[in-house]
Formats: C-alpha cells, sequence, structure tokens
C-alpha cells in the first residue's frame, strides 16, 4: 500500500515526483508557538541540494522552499510561529530536462525500482525515476529542518564516513569541518578530502559508482525517549533511516560489532557525578537501552548502496520480454551517500520530535 | 509512548511482563478462512522455549498456548478456521521464581533498561526485567506463525551465522541442520557447533556472555509487496527486527557490504528465462529493490549484543544515587541471539502478512 | 478491515465473542503512577452486568474481570499501580448455554449483521452473535473505567432520556437515582419509573422490543482538549458511541435540533465572571465548539435501535437461499438501550483519556 | 493534537488556512490506473463553490485546482491516469479581502472556535478563521471526486431535506432537480424554493442565520463493506460526517427516530428474489447493519448548526478579559448548511473508497 507517512505525533507527509511541476510535504503535530525563519528551512536544503560540486548530480535546483500553511507572521518580515495546524512547504522543480525517455521508459535498470514498479502498479511515471527519485529526500530535510526545533537543547549532525573502502580516520573528526566551503564530502576528517577525490574521480571516470556509510549524532536528547517495545526510538530511527533511498543497513552505537562483543565489553558502567547526577563511562549502547534515550548522545549509522545509474552497461530486460543492455546516461551522483548526511540528519530529528511530543503525551514531562 | 501494536492490516498487540501471571498478543485483522492447528501455533513456540540446552536460560516454562477468540472449530477436534475478528492468544507464566529481588529493585543493571525505565515511568516492573524481558518474544512467535499462514507459498526461515568472533562456514549451509535436535545453536552448519559449544562454554564459566548474527530468508514471497516511500518493505522489516530484544543493527542483502561496492559489481542484472519470465543473475539486493519485492529471496540480518545479564561485577549506580557494584544471578541466556532465530523469523513473517494485505488493498492482486 | 482498536495514544483493543472462553481488551498507552483498585474496575462492570433485573437479558455472567499485565501491587493487597505497559484485562464467559443452534446457524436473523457477515468473511461464529454480541461491550466498560482516572477532575455520567415515545421530564433529573437499586432504567427521573415498566412490559409479553435514547455527560473536562479539523473531539465522541452495537445516531449539545435554531438562539454568550475567567450563559454547543472542549459540560446523546431479537416471527432467508420465518429465542434484552449507559460512559471516557493525552502532547498542558 | 489525517487506506491529508496563500490535500493509497480528468475534480469543487446566490457567501474564489503528483498524463491533453502514488492537489486563495482584523483578533466570536484556540494553542491566525474556516472544506471535496472513482459502480448524491423548521416534501423528491441552475439549496424539492428563499430572506434581512439537516445516499455500493466493531462503516461514516464544520448531529438510517420504535416495526424484513437473490422488503437500517453493509442504498443524515456570524449583537469577551458585544461583519453564509451538500457527498464518498480497500485487503473481494 503507497504510504507517504511517517511519524505517530510528529507527522511528516511527503509527495511529489522528479519530473512534476513541485514536490513538498505537510507536517502534522507541530507543536503550537515555535519561532523560526525560512532561512532555517533553506540552509538545510541547501546543504542538500544537487550541483555544488563534481561529485554530486549536475541537476540544477534552486530548492526554494515556500510555507503555504501552519504558521503566522510576526510581523518583522522574518519570523514566522507556529500555529498548530498543518504546516504545508512546496518546492518547485525547475531543472526537468525534456529528453527522450523512450528507452528507459521501456527498460528495468538494475539496482532501480524500475520491474518491481511494473510488476506492483502497472503504471509508472518513469521520467527522472518519479516518486522513487532521491529528490522526494529535499521534503524530508524540510521536515527535518522543522523537526529540529521541537525538541529544547538538542543537536542532529551527520557525517560520511566512509566511501567504499576508504575511511575517514576518527582520530581526526572536526565537526566544524563537515560544512566547510572546501569540503564536497561531509567527511568530518580533512585529510579524507584528497584521498576522496582520487577515489571518486577514478570511479566517475571508469562510469562507475559507489556506496557510503553515514552516521548521525543526536547531542542533547533528554534521557527517557522511546519505549520498551514496539515504539523503541531505535526501532524508530531504524526505520526512518531505511526509508531513505539506496540504504541498505542501519546500526545504533556498536551496532553490528556488538555481536562481536563480550558482555563484559559491552557494558556501559555507570558512577555518580560531582554534580549528583550518574554518568555513563561509555556509550557502546550509542545512547539507547532497551528502546529508550539513556541521555547519552545518540548514535546511528547506515550504509547507502552505490548509484545504480552508472554509464557501464549492464544486462536487464525490457517491459516486452527482450534481453537488452542498459547504459544509464543523464545527471547522476556517482555516491549518492554523500548528500544523505543531511537527509540522515532530518529522518533522526524527525523520530526524536515524534518521540519527545509521545513522551510528553504519556509522562507529562518535557 | 508505550506503544505495543506493530504491522498496519496485520497488526499485532502483545502484552505482559516477566512475572506476571500471563503474556500474549491480539492478532488483529487477520484473513477469515485460514485453516491451521494449534500445533501450527505450538510448534514456533516449542522452538524458541527455555531450557532446552545449557547454552539458554534454564527457566522452564511450557510455552503453552490458548487460542481464545477469533476462531471456529471445524469438528474435528483439531482444524481451527479464522473467523477474520481478532485471535487473541494467552501464554501463561508457569515458572517464575520468588526470590528476592531487593537489591534489582533498586540497582541500574547495565546494559538494562532500568534507568531509562526509572526516569521516564519513575516505576516499574523489576521483577525479570518486567515488560522488557525477552519472554515478550514468545508472543511475537504465536503472532508470528500465524502470519507464516497469510502469504501463499511463502517459507521464512532463519539460521544464526555467527557467534562472537566465531562464523558459520556457508559452503556448509543446511537448512535442515537448524532445527535438528543435535543442534543447540540454529547454526545451519553443522561443524560449526562443536566451536561454538567450547566457546560459549568457556564464557559461561568466566561469568561472560557473547553477541550473535541472525539471517533471515523468506522463499516465495510475490513480486511487488512494499511501498516506494515511507512503507518499503525493507524499512518495515528492519523497524520489526530492531524492536526485538538487544538488537543493535539490521540490514538487508548485502547490507552494509553494499556501501564497500562499486555499482558495476553491485548491479542484480537481468536476463529473460526460458519460461518467458524475467530472472536475476545475482541478488545483492536481498530480493528487495526500491522498498518492493523482486519476486527474488528476501533476505535480512540482524546483530544481537551480548547479554547485559553476567555474573562478573560491572559498575553502576542505584535508585538512591549510591555506586555500587552490580551482579546478575539468575538464569540468563549466555547469548541471547541463540533463541532470536525463531523470532526473527516471526518478525518478517509478520511484516510479508502486513504487506501482502496492504499490496492487495492496494492493487487487487494477490 | 477488521479493526478492533480505538483511540491514538489511550488505545483499546477489544476480543472476544459471546460464546468463546473469554473476552477481553488490552490497554496501550495509560500513562505511568494511576492508582486504583480491581473493585474501581468491577464497580463499572457489575453497572453493565447482564441479569439483574426482567428488563434485560437473563444470562448469567458474574463478569469478573482479571487484570494481567502493566501494573505492580503497591503491597497493602488492593492498590495499583499502572507501569505505563500494556494493561491486559480479561473477563471469562461462564454462562455459554449449550443448545442447538441448527436453525440460528443457516437463518439471517433480520436486523442482525448475518447476511453481511456471510457475505463478507464467508464464515462466522454464529454462537450468541459471536463478536458482534454485545457482550464485547463488557471489555470498553473495562477500559474505560481505567479511562475515567486519567483526565484530572472529570466526572462522566450518562442516563437513559427515553425508551420509545416514552421520554423522562427532564424537571425531575436526580443524578442520584440513575444508580439507585430500584431503579432497573438508569433513568434520573424517578417519576418515569412505572411509566417505563408497564411500557416495557407490555412490548416484551408480546413479544416486541423498543429502542431508546441515552445521554452522556462529562463534567470537569479542562478547554482545550480536542482539534480544529479532523481530531475534533466531538468528531470522536460520535465515532465512539456510534461502534456501541445498534447505536444509529449521535449528537452533541443541540444536536439536530440545532438545525431548527436561528444563529441568535444558538449563541452561547460570554461574559467574565467575577473571579476573572470568562463563562458561557448557555450550553447550546454541548462544550465543544470547532472541534475543542470549551469547559463547560460536555454533552452528547446516541439513539440505540430496538432488539432486534424478537419472539414475534419476521419474514427472512437462510444461507440456502429458502425463505424461512425466524423467531429468535434466547435470553435478550428487550430494549439493548438500557445497559448502554454505562457503555456510552466508557465510550466517551475512553475519547476524553485519549484527548487529554494528545493535547498534552502538541501543547505540554495537562 | 493536531491531526489532519482522516481514512486508513485511502488517507487524505488537508492544509490550509482561510486567508493564507492557497490550501490543498494529499491523498495517498490511491489505488493505480484510475483515469480521470481534471474537470471531474472541478465539477464538485464548482457545486461548493462560493459567491453563487445571495444564500450563501459572497466571497468570490474560481477554486481552480491543480494536480501536482501522483498522475501521468496519457497524451491526449485531457486523461490522467493515477500511479498509486500520492495525489496533491492545490487550490490558491484568490479573493482574502484585506481588511482590519483588530476587533477579530482579539474578541471571541460566539460559537467559533476563537476562544478554545487561544486556550488551547496561545496563538492562532484570526484571519477568516484561519484553520477552522468553511474554506477546508474545498480540500475535501476534491478528495472525494477523486474517492468516487475508487468502488466501482457507486454513486453518492446528497441533497438538503430542511432549513430551520422548514422541511422539503419527500413526496416531491426529484433528484434531478438538486443541481438544477435554478435551484440555490441543493433541494431534491421544486416546492421548497419558494419557501426556503422566503424564509432565508427574512433571517438575512434581520441579522440572522439558520441551521439544515443534509441527506447523503450512497447507491451501489457492495455488500461487505465495513467491520463488526471499532471499523463500522456506519462509524467511520459518522465520524467523517461530524469532521465537517458547524455539524452537531450524525445519524444513519431511521437514526434517532429508531429510538422510538419496535423491534417488530424496524426489522428489515428478506426474501428471496426471482434472480436467486436475497432481497430486502424496507431499509430502516439505512443500508448498514452491524457496522457492514447490506447492498442497500446507505442513508445518512447531518445536522449543521446555524451561522455563528451574525450582524444581531452577542454578548462575549475578548482576549483581555473584558466583557464585548460581538457583531461579525463580513461575507458570510446565512446557512453554512446549504454548501454543505458537496461537502457530505465528498465525506462519505471517502469512507466507501477506504472500506473498499479495507474490504479486498481482508478479504481478496471487490
Amino acid at each position: 500500500m503507497s504510504h507517504n507517512t511517517f511519524g505517530q505525533l510528529f507527522r511528516v507527509t511527503t509527495w511529489g515526483e522528479s519530473h512534476g511541476p513541485a514536490l513538498g510535504c505537510v507536517v502534522d503535530g507541530c507543536p503550537p508557538g515555535i519561532r523560526f525563519s525560512l532561512a532555517d528551512i533553506q540552509r538545510d536544503l541547501d546543504r542538500r541540494r544537487p550541483g555544488k560540486s563534481r561529485f554530486v548530480t549536475q541537476r540544477q535546483e534552486p530548492d526554494q522552499v515556500r510555507i503555504l500553511s501552519g504558521v503566522v507572521s510576526e510581523g518583522d518580515g522574518e519570523t514566522l510561529v507556529t500555529t498548530g495546524t498543518p504546516v504545508s512547504m512546496l518546492i518547485e522543480n525547475v531543472d526537468q530536462r525534456s529528453k527522450d525517455y523512450g528507452e528507459i521508459a521501456n527498460q528495468y535498470r538494475p539496482g532501480h525500482a524500475d520491474y518491481a514498479y511494473d510488476v506492483k502498479y502497472g503504471v509508472r511515471d518513469f521520467r527522472g525515476g518519479g516518486r522513487s527519485s532521491a529528490r522526494e529526500t529535499a521534503a524530508r530535510v524540510a521536515a527535518g529542518a522543522l523537526a529540529r526545533l521541537v525538541v529544547p537543547g538538542v543537536t542532529v549532525r551527520g557525517a560520511l564516513v566512509s566511501i567504499g573502502v576508504e575511511d575517514i580516520d576518527r582520530a581526526n573528526w572536526d565537526w566544524g569541518f563537515v560544512d566547510d566551503a572546501d569540503n564536497p564530502f561531509f567527511t568530518p576528517d580533512p585529510a579524507s578530502v584528497p584521498r576522496f577525490e582520487a577515489y571518486l574521480d577514478g570511479l566517475r571516470k571508469s562510469g562507475n559508482s559507489i556506496g557510503a556509510v553515514i552516521e548521525i549524532v543526536a547531542e542533547g536528547a533528554p534521557a527517557g525517549l522511546g519505549a520498551p517495545i514496539y515504539a523503541k526510538l531505535d526501532q524508530d530511527i531504524a526505520s526512518n533511516l531505511m526509508s531513505i533511498n539506496a540504504v541498505k543497513g542501519v546500526e545504533i552505537g556498536e551496532g553490528f560489532n556488538s555481536a562481536r562483543l563480550t558482555g563484559v565489553d559491552n557494558a556501559d558502567e555507570m558512577r555518580m557525578g560531582n554534580d549528583g547526577k550518574p554518568f555513563f563511562l561509555s556509550n557502546h549502547a550509542g545512547g539507547i537501552v532497551g528502546g529508550i534515550s539513556t541521555g547519552q548522545d545518540i548514535v546511528a549509522r547506515f550504509a547507502v548502496k552505490p548509484t545504480s545509474s552508472i554509464t557501464t552497461p549492464r544486462r536487464s530486460v525490457d517491459k516486452f520480454g527482450k534481453d537488452v543492455d542498459v547504459v544509464t546516461k543523464g545527471r547522476h551522483d556517482p555516491c549518492v551517500g554523500i548528500r544523505a548526511v543531511p537527509i540522515g540528519e532530518a529522518m533522526v530529528a524527525c523520530a526524536l520530535a515524534d518521540h519527545y511530543l509521545r513522551h510528553r503525551a504519556q509522562t507529562g514531562k518535557g
């Protein structure tokens, strides 16, 4: 079943296709009285925006967001205040190149949803991937920018920690560098940039693409968000991240590595602090235990598969049942994982906003 | 917010604590006319049941399931038929040992939800982990046994593929061995048993525990299940698996390894078969592309952290703000990942049943 | 689709059939720390209980409720405290008379769901109405008894205001009389009792039955519950009341009479009180304006159709396509509306509890 | 909690305020392959459009709908085909008169949500009623126009059956007259027009307003839609209709009158037809028994209160705690019930579309 809403109380519904006139989202359940400016939303959209370096798609989209409902202006011409009614945000598609889609319309590109779509729906908007295009993620980023404002004191940041077989050096981690103008990769490790550039240039020139791993860290989330069972905070973060295009794996804290650890080594021990508050001596758990946040940093990682659209021919079939060789031209990210950083941040921010409201509902706290 | 229901159309609600009188589930939305016997449900419960080897908890629970609603008997005394109304299943807790919980009641065990619970709720049922006990998973297994019957032709199987640093040899994979009476590990590799035994015995004797990785494979699922965006089949599988106690990571197909692959290597190429149907030359995708099943095997893996309850003392604090050393006695699985195999199967079966009904709703197919 | 859960945050799932071993509910989302006793739940169940007068069904069910999860005992043997996890409540069916259902199994009783069930599901539990039996409402009453405790300061009461063409005299309204031992009708008008008795006795003896109207009043609900559009408080009250068996109409405040009023007459004017708080000069709105509570009494009414099970023969068909005359023997309420009073209270209490939590989520108030 | 989505599978989310730049809806879950034209949507919007007679608001809004996603064009420039992805529809607000809202901004108009909003949210868009404006219903009508196409063979029609104390004569019922150009009332009784005109003119000139009752009839719905308990078809119709602005009561079939009937009189008897199919001899039930459609006409009625915005002064208070007299100028419908006819149709059509998909999900039928 088509289902384009996520969240229980901070509910985000997105709509739009790659080559339609526009895309957007409706954010329902946002608390009233939140003050922000259009620039707060635009800032995150600009970080996700295509065309900023040779390592991402050359499609040129200004991604200017309009807010159509759910806010009143404070009169200074800048400040908007949420009213508690649904916030509708719209982004026009500008650079839909008109080209001949004849081949793509009938061929099933490996790694794309083309075949599954035709089996499921019998009809599809093949232009630019239609609903499955990564352009849809602009709507998530807009919603996430609003979500960031819901939980007091929370900061959600992300960084790319590996491209293909090339990893960052965690000893060099510098959050300040992630959004640096000279950093086309959202890497936190300045030393990784030339390595990544050389690696990606090689892949791009050979008509190939590559995957990536992104890490999201939320600081300042209060303890108590989540639930013991089917609304675990980590479960909803996993669901949100896995819903991003091309994601094939999600982990929290030690993640898959925890399967290799002993209980002695994996325990996050506690002690009382001088401030009379307990603190943890480690964070293998990634800030979530038993589905509930502990007050530590929340740490999630997700794996993005290599871009399926490559210029190296791949064998496939067409909708008429004929064998074909598919070459996907056009303007594609050689590593879709790069621009996934602000998207991952948005999805974690949405999960936190939702659970903050749910926590407040059941306990009256927050 | 407490939220103990999962699924949109095949909806499972579970309830119950480790040391309460009983636990159970309500399965709502099950199609009418499904024929089964109590033994079909009991079989999966027996596979998950504690006390079957020295490598799992020694708590003795018969886990006899009773069906209280939603079925009529066919008169042969065996066959039950679903009526389309909610199926309520109940399992009594038998072996709740009455002991002194004084220390556990006040101490926060590292790796457990104790601290987060107290911050969130201010009250908790500390006996045996309360709602967070792995006993809750018996209810999932009962629901999953019913879910298996919803999608025609689907077989969902699971196997443990690693314990700690010990991996199976995939060349030895034998599905028939997984449920063998001489296999205490749900491993598909007969040669791994003595290795696993020695490894686990060593850990257990030293008062330690270990994590594991489980793989679930669903064969025979039709192409077309899932949705492009926020109801991706892989997203809901990830959510379901991440909701299992102690799970810290989930992946589909190549999973985290896909981040290290190139687009050329990761492409699942297609060709037309002699039967006039397209087939895939590989399955890096794990049977799901763009959120929608392709008709290939659906492959998911999840990582289970080591049991937090260990007899090696760990530093912690108590609810009175005092530093304490915690030793967790009692009857605990040294590797909770082992019994997670039938649980993982159940959660994947539930996701498939739900998406099968959703697919039928939107498209009329299936 | 079968859907046996209502509420968004205070979620009630019920299960069970008339002649199964038991019925029950799972209340999910209840705040932690609510203190109550089993007697608080049993009191409402006893009010709904069958067999208390000659004007209701003679089926004898003790309706003893058991609480299986979600609470801890305070140690005094009486006080239970909610833990925030799902509260499972179970009521055994005791007096399912074993009789020959041969005819009912194959005939479609007019006014009952028999025909619609067979068309929809192709299979049904015909014994005592199966899932559609009014016995299911015991589960609602149990859930409602818990819901009453969620919103501080709220009192939800109901009364029968008419049976057939016999109305109460509102000038005689006495809440204290509603639960009087000599009042078999939940009427608030002592003078109506002999009239109702004579009227009902006549109908019963002639093999007939009759409808009724019930009014529910919630006092003390805070202003601000509800939402402007698709989660209006009156909308959810209407949905909850219309979900009760045999209900054919719901209205709020002036209800259908408001369609006959002018704007001048219907306006609930306001003035400032000496306490510095605004107050209303009338309550045509029934305490809800624009979907949101105003702080006045919330007033809802619902119409219950006459019992369909009557001993006067009615024409119908059977499942083999033959014309038949149906006479429904057995133990039936001549006016199902009577026992609907505590059920209506429960459904309004559940709506208020749900909206109280939703209000707290979005605004932090309450 | 703000909640602006209704439906489980055919899900409609609406957004927008009276005086914002636009309003709209997102329809999610629509089956793929439905063929329609923009004119199909526009037709219903034109029926609801303001400014068409002196008996409705004089605000001039073209209400031109744009479809931004979820469809592909067939190439004939007219036919659109749904793809199964969310359908986003947008209507611009054109005639928001810029006037001084000083008084309305601070005064609580009796019968409006002003006071409740301020208590709940602390902030509101007071221009034209903001989110609570009846302009929101344009979005419902657009969604409903799509919903009409989902259930094969269903026709949903509505008519006004009374204005204030003036009723239609059912003997004159003529569906063909409802949309007649000379019928400003959606009345099915041509003879009622002069009566209604005189009545309304009198009210309007005296600065007053009046309520109305609307009846919706759905013909051709298959038997089997709905569910026994918390997803009864009548329950969801009641919920949908009660969510319309100013609605205070909803009834199905005989509705409140059924409370005055005996079981003998209320029974809808059945007989076998010559075509081998059972038929009903009456339709007191309004086409729904036990929550499930019987295949007869589905009949629902709802009561709309008189317009609260009147030019006769009413006593109230302002947000500063001062007594005030409120006179509501502006362009208001003297009877908001008139334009509620196409809105009621839309809401019933949406309920049917949703239940059709839910029925197909659980049973595979339809």
